[in-house]
């Protein structure tokens, strides 16, 4: 996972970076089980500090609100999904750069199901979690446009067939990973192979 | 416009019926313009009621609450596009039948856009009212992927092939209504062509 790469570093910052890692993961995964539980609105800092025998003010070490372990994974698949569109060849066109930028931030999301569903669990039964999870793909949506404008792979090309291209394909992914959570036989991988094929030849036939 | 045929009925009916969507036409308007101006929160059904000399108990027999205002015309027309589906030609596979039923519900819209724009700014300013249109746009793909399951159009085709269709599709009117809201040249149904076009044929050329 490109993000999670350290930027050099001697090992011992390696060993403490990697022990932090594991405490932020352990503390997402519990908080996820209690919102699931018990609902986001009735699970507070403290409780899920406890389970690990922590304080709330260690939790903010590791997350900025609650909400925060919902939500900063994302935002590092947004670094990840910008970073890997910019690294497609300059002459790619959007489709098919974001298509290979898209495969790379899934394979993020491929060991990681039971934690994608217990969030998908949590965000849909929290409306204000609906609208803020909304309002971010919203804003992902309009980076990636920004992005495929700024880096000219969309010369030429109208801002309704660009946005089109854009809200289609981040539509089928979220199709795609909605059916493979919710599923227990088939890999990520080939749903998103019929999926983007699909997108690739059309409706028409 | 199919959903507004009177079944028959006396004259009189007639008029009265079309007095009484004149009255509830001026209320939205006049609602509208004032959720736009203060925000919705902030306006009661008394005052949306007092602009026409009308009382609240009045309002309650046109909408059933202050929501209502914003979501009715939406029932309204997914029940127009329900209805102009399941007319569509039997042998007509989920793409082709959507488009055409979409784009007889479109025709709806065509005379709309200053409400249309004024409703778009009143609930994507207000979080309650987006989760609600969020919310109700899922209900409503999910009763069109239902019809088309079982009227048998879907045929052999997998649940991940039909709800991509319908997403897309959907998502594609959504970008062609947003883009002609926020413009003043072009028609919607160009727009909608373009739209349409690409989804049959294509991201791949």
């Amino acid at each position: 996972m490109v993000w999670r790469c350290e930027t050099g570093g001697v090992p011992t910052t390696g060993l403490r970076e990697r022990k932090r890692e594991k405490t932020r993961d352990a503390l997402a995964q519990s908080a996820l089980r209690l919102f699931a539980e018990r609902g986001f609105d009735r699970v507070t800092v403290e409780e899920i500090a406890a389970a690990h025998d922590l304080s709330a003010r260690t939790f903010f070490r590791y997350f900025a609100s609650k909400e925060d372990v919902l939500f900063s994974e994302g935002d590092r698949r947004r670094t990840h999904l910008l970073a890997a569109l910019a690294d497609q060849h300059p002459s790619a066109r959007p489709f098919p750069a974001l298509e290979a930028a898209l495969r790379l931030v899934s394979t993020d999301y491929a060991q990681e199901r039971d934690l994608l569903r217990l969030r998908h669990h949590v965000i849909t039964s929290t409306p204000s979690l609906s609208t803020r999870a909304a309002e971010r793909r919203q804003g992902w949506e309009g980076e990636v446009i920004d992005q495929l404008r700024t880096s000219g792979r969309a010369d030429g090309m109208s801002d309704l067939e660009l946005r089109l291209v854009v809200a289609a394909t981040t539509t089928a992914l979220q199709v795609a990973i909605e059916t493979w959570v919710a599923s227990d036989a088939p890999d990520l991988e080939t749903i998103l192979d019929e999926v983007f094929d699909r997108l690739r030849n059309g409706f028409g036939r």
